[in-house]
Formats: structure tokens, sequence, C-alpha cells
């Protein structure tokens, strides 16, 4: 790690520097020549892409029944109570996101409301390769089937002997996914996005993924789907006071190091005694690790910050808005009170980030790379539509069409204010 | 309008069929260009596009605040009252949108919450030319101001005497927005994106424009700036039943028509008689109007479609998915429930859409071009950003720990283990 010490605020932008995107337009080239193989060729395109880039050839491209029914005797059975007690914490408190609102009167005969309706098809994106993702399908999953999706389909990518990952299908057995494509990459978000013999299109795709699959999301957007959120790098911002505990510090940068060697790490702390110490923890526990290579090309970017005091780590932070914030402090309520952009909050000296990745009950799908000044993590709210509804009586129209009427005029409207006049005039006829 | 009677189900989609937008890369090479422009000349760049698209000279490209206080006085008190009306019903209706959510205890001793926090800056885009939108002001800053945003830039395009209309003015001294650039088009874009001597960058940027504005606002976002949604032509789905007013009926299309020759219309109806006596009312109330012109190059692609039942309507509609849907029909709620796909809906035959553009406190920024099957309009919510915490004690670790290390060492991800295990292991030995 790169150490710094009393860095004065004109060299902050600097320090919060994110590695820039490596140059994209020959991934976006490539991409939009998958979509559009997909949409020329549909199924057949997915299969010369499976044989291209996953080693398989496919015949089926839908995980059978039979597939999904023998997936669960795979799986240990610490590991499936682990992953149906993560699921239960994540029904848990995503179950309390979801409201109902009472409408308003906002002039008498006026009555306004707001009703919460599912994204109708949704598709989750979950990557394959050595480390199957099934905490990110339970973290997609278990909202999009609390918010009452009647469409859910997941694509992943095949092993190379055609299957998928046992603990992805167990999970999705879990959540009752039935509709899952062995599909990875571009082509499986081109497949979503418009659909092919075997793929249903989506109106809503969302996971993580490589950067082809990061640019084509971007891409499926042009074609009026949406998505959860744009994507980069994980990462983590450690704020520390003397009280933290250099080996916890120490653990918890390195497992946001360990995801890639373009994850972020970042130390902001106050106390001069605890950097060293934790400099030299990372370096010590770094050796133990079986991912080390690519947690110590991550370190290679990352910072550890010494400042001033608790505010200038708030301030700090505020502005670099982190996609995991660690606030390893002894008043962590009161530091928390004033953060302005993160995407998840952990909270003294017990609170690993590793909880909130698979278990705690947060959802681990969180804006990266700055996006934590302007959008929120996936909760239920993003597989919900809010939808407005309203009604107006005789006495409310009597209300608010004069208004309606004066306001229109105004902005030179005046087929809108019609609208009003002939119901006023039918009105005042009876 | 052309009308349709019976189509059969094979047909529906050419009748749900959008206007394809213009083809878009002459657009937005040149909004790249004004972006380079701007980022490099900052102010210069505002003063020259100024004097290139508006016609006007500008030295301060700020509303001073004598400008501001005396906005009020050049406008009639009835529309006065009127703004102050509309306002007080759209915020009453928006302040119901702010939840406070209480913590829940997935596990015991493991404790999740969220919190809703301002997105610190906004910037909000209103249109000049013949009719300033002010209603679109009041959409906007009634829930920035709401939300709490600390920081609310207004940039609104000046007229040719160098001024910004007094109405638009007014409104924003009523929302107690004082920074207010005049600066129209892209480049207003442009300024909200990367800041200008006189312009601060935003985090997120809303409201409507011309397809300039909405090309600079898609390239925005990859500067990482957010926008409120994806934006196209306004439009509305009216379903009628025998026992709809076809002069109500009328004046809700052409209310919707009005808005620009590339508007669209659609009537849904299960009424033989209904259809022609609405497309009587059309040609004969579409004389009268000023913007007579406008409404029926809109209605030359509007559709009047007799279909046989309620439930093949509710079928249509949801698959369009239209920005507004009036329900004129008998049991107006009843066909309400069944809506999967809407930006905002109008229940019976006294709630024109007119009511929700202005002043009934619903938001009239929606979702356009079958994005409502993906979006919500705009509300509270896009303003806020939820942020996550956790706190986890001694207690909670113990419980929660090992499902995390668990979990973790299926993904590979031994570091992850590890936050987890030190941690554990630091406790049995207290």
């Amino acid at each position: 790690m790169q150490t710094f010490q009393y860095p004065v605020p004109a060299e902050w932008p600097a320090l919060q520097q994110r590695a820039a995107a490596a140059e994209a337009a020959e991934v976006e080239a490539r991409v939009a020549q998958i979509f559009v193989d997909v949409r020329q060729r549909g199924d057949e395109a997915l299969r010369h892409y499976a044989a291209t880039f996953d080693g398989v050839q496919l015949t089926d491209l839908r995980v059978s029944g039979a597939e999904l029914e023998a997936a669960a005797a795979q799986v240990p059975a610490e590991l499936q109570q682990a992953i149906r007690q993560a699921r239960a914490n994540v029904e848990k408190f995503h179950a309390t996101q979801f409201y109902t609102e009472e409408p308003v009167e906002t002039m008498s005969g006026v009555t306004c409301w707001r009703k919460s309706v599912p994204v109708q098809r949704v598709g989750l994106y979950i990557p394959g390769g050595t480390a199957p993702l099934f905490s990110t399908l339970l973290m997609l999953g278990v909202p999009a089937r609390l918010a009452g999706c009647p469409e859910v389909v997941l694509c992943t990518p095949p092993q190379k002997d055609g299957s998928v990952n046992p603990v992805i299908l167990f999970t999705a057995q879990l959540l009752g996914i039935t509709t899952i494509i062995k599909a990875g990459g571009a082509q499986a978000v081109a497949a979503l996005t418009g659909g092919t013999e075997s793929v249903p299109a989506v109106d809503k795709i969302f996971g993580p993924g490589n950067r082809y699959v990061t640019a084509a999301k971007q891409l499926a957007t042009r074609y009026g789907v949406a998505i959860d959120m744009p994507a980069g790098p994980s990462e983590v911002l450690v704020i520390a006071d003397s009280t933290a505990n250099p080996a916890f510090v120490a653990a918890d940068l390195l497992s946001q190091a360990e995801h890639g060697p373009d994850s972020q790490v970042l130390l902001l702390t106050d106390s001069v005694e605890l950097l060293p110490r934790v400099t030299a923890e990372v370096t010590r526990q770094l050796a133990e690790l079986p991912r080390r290579e690519v947690a110590a090309q991550a370190l290679q970017e990352s910072r550890a910050i010494l400042l001033r005091t608790p505010e200038e780590m708030l301030f700090f932070s505020n502005q670099y808005a982190p996609e995991h914030l660690i606030l390893s402090v002894e008043n962590a309520e009161q530091l928390a009170e004033g953060v302005t952009s993160a995407g998840s909050v952990f909270l003294g000296h017990l609170t690993p980030e590793a909880a909130g990745d698979y278990a705690s009950g947060t959802n681990h799908t969180l804006p990266t790379n700055g996006y934590a000044r302007n959008y929120s993590g996936v909760s239920l709210d993003s597989f919900l539509k809010k939808i407005t509804f309203q009604r107006i009586t005789a006495q409310g129209l009597q209300q608010v069409g004069p208004v309606v009427e004066t306001m229109a005029e105004a902005e030179g409207l005046r087929a809108h204010a019609r609208a009003v006049t002939l119901r006023l005039e039918s009105l005042a006829k009876k």
C-alpha cells in the first residue's frame, strides 16, 4: 500500500482517483457485433459462443428439471444450511422495504396515490468462472421474488462439461427460479435484451460481470432495457481510529483486495500508531492467502492515508463516495450520521464487510466508481415500479380545475385548459 | 386519427409501435463537440452559444438577486395564486413519500437499516421557448426541496433580451432556488456535468428538452452523472367504454396532441358507438385550438382502436406501457387494479390528464417511449439515495460469522472468511 501523511486538501483529488477504465472502444465494437449476431441467429449464436468461449457444445440451452433436481445432492449440507440462513436474513431485511402508501387527498375530492407494481420480466446475470457467485444470485433473486416479478430469467455460463455449477442451481431452486439459461458474457445480455428461441426478452437486467458484460448492459439500455446500475471494480474505504484492531482492519482491506487486481482499497486513519501496524498486518496476512497474487496487485494501487480528525476523514470519504465504508472507530454511530455518499456502511470493530457480502441481510449489489453519489444499491425498489393514480370528483374538479386552467393558459396549452373547461361546463349544466 | 376495428392480437405490435427516433448520430456528434467546448472554455463557451442559439449577448450568466426580486411583479396575481396552490398540492402528495425505516435485527445482534440521504447536488433543466414550462420547475423543484438536496442548480435559456421568463423566476423564488443560470440546450447540460466558472457541477440532472438536450443527458451519464430517466415524445392512451363522454375523451386526446408533432395519442374502446363520436369531436375541437397545426400533425400518427372487452384493452395497454393512461370507464377502480405498466393513471370521467400535468399533486415527469415497463416517474425517491448500514455485536458475529465463513470458502474467497475468523478467534480468547 502507498502511504500518505497529512496530505493537504488540494492533494485529495489525486488520492481519490480511481483507475481509469481501459480503452473501451474495442470492447464496445465486439459487443455490438455479438448483439447483431444474437438478434440474427438466436439460439444458434448462443451455441456458437458457448463453443468458442466456454469450450462446450450445447444442445439444450435451458437447464432441465432433472439437472435442477440433481443439484442439491452435490452441495454439502453445511453450505446448504449457510445459504438457507443467508437467504432468510436477506429476505427479512428486504421484506421491510415494501410499503403500501395510503391515498392522499390533496384538495377535497382530489385523491392521489402510488402503487408498487413489479417489473414484469427481469433477467439475472451470474458470472461463472472459478468462483461461482451464488451469493449474488441470492442478492438479486430474493428481492425479485419478494417484489413478485412474474418472470425471472437466470443466465449463467456453462462449465466445460456443459453443466451449471450445482451451488448456483441449488440456490436458484431455493428461490423458485426455474428458467435458467446456459449462456454467459455479452451474448447472454444480448439474448435477454432481444430474446431468442430459448431465452425470453426481459425489461430489466441485473448482475455483475467482466467488461464485456458491462459494455453489453450499457448497450442493452439503447434497446429500451433498464439495468441495475453502471458497474465498476469493487472498492472499500476504511476509516479507523486508535481503537481499531490492526489485524481486523488489514483483513477487511485484504477481503476487498482479493476480489480482483483492479479492486481499490483505501485506509483513512487519524492514528499515527495504527497506520504502520495495519500495513505490517496486511503484508503478514497477504502471504497466507490463496489469492495473494490478485490481492497484491490490487494493493499496489491502494492507499493508506493519515488525516488529522474524524471530520476530515468523513469529508474525504463523502467526496470519494465508496461502495463499502467501514467505520472502525469508537463512535461509529456518531460518525455514520455524517455519511452522505456510500453504498453500504459497516459500523464498529466487529462488523466486517464480508458479513454484508454474504449473510447479514443487506444487499451486496452496490454502486461503485463514485456512483454512490447518485445511485442507491439494489433493493426491493429495484424490482418495483411506482405507478401514480388519481381520481377526481365533481367537487374536486371545481376546486382544482380553475388552477389547471390558469396554468395551462399561461403555458400556452389551450387544449389542456379545454379538457378541464368542458368538464366544468358540463357539471354547471347539471 | 387512424381507426382500426377489432384487430387480432398478431396485428397489435404494429399498432403499439412508436415513431422511431430520427437518425441520432449527427445530433450526438454535435453534442459531443459542445461538451468538449464547454469543458475547455467554460463560461466563455456558454456565452458563445447564448449568442448563437438564443440571440443574446450575456455578460453575467447568473440571474441576479435583483432580477429574481423583480419577477413576481410581472406575474399576474391569479397565476401566482394558481402556482401556489399547485405547489401546495404537489408538496402534499410528495411529502407522503418520505419514510423512515426502522432497523431490522436479522439475527440476534445483527442489525441492519437503510437511511434516505439526499443527492447532494442536483441540476434542473427547464426549456425556454414559446411556452415557459414553470409547471415542470414545480414538479422537479418541489421534491428536490422536500428531499433536502443541499445544492439545486437551475439552468434555463435566456430570452432575446437576456432575461429569464418571469414566471420561471417567480416559481424558482417560491421554491427557494437561487442558483439560476441563463443557459439552455446541450451546453447547459454540459455545464452541469463538468462545471464552469459560473455553473456548479452536479451529481444528477433532471428535466425535459429537445433532442439535443436528450442526447446531452445521455452523454452526461458517460461522465458519472445520473439522469432522471431516458426521454421520448409525450403520449397518452385512453381506455373508454360506452359510458364515456366523447367530448371529454376528445379533449384529453387533443391535450396530448398539442404537446408536439411527435406526441402519440391512442384511443382504445369497446364501444362501436363511441369511436366515431370521439373522432368527430376531435375534428370539431381541433379547429378551435391555437396549436391546431401541431396537434393535427400528431393526430396523423394517432390511432383509435376498437377492441372487444375491457380485458383486451387492459392487455393492449400494459403491452404498450403508456406514459399517461386515462380510464374513462364505469368501473375505473376495478380496471386500474390490473395496470402493470403505465407512468400515471387517471380514473373516471372527471379526471383529465391535465390535472396531473399541473396541479393535482402527482408528478408529471413520467417514463415515455415504453419505459413505463421498467422505470417509475420522478418522485421524492429520485432525489434520494438509500444507504444501508449495519452493526454487529459479539453475539451477532458468533451467529452470522460461521455462515459467512462457509459461504466465502465456497466462493473461493479466503480473505473474506479470514475477516470473520480473526474476529471470532479474538472473541474466543476473551
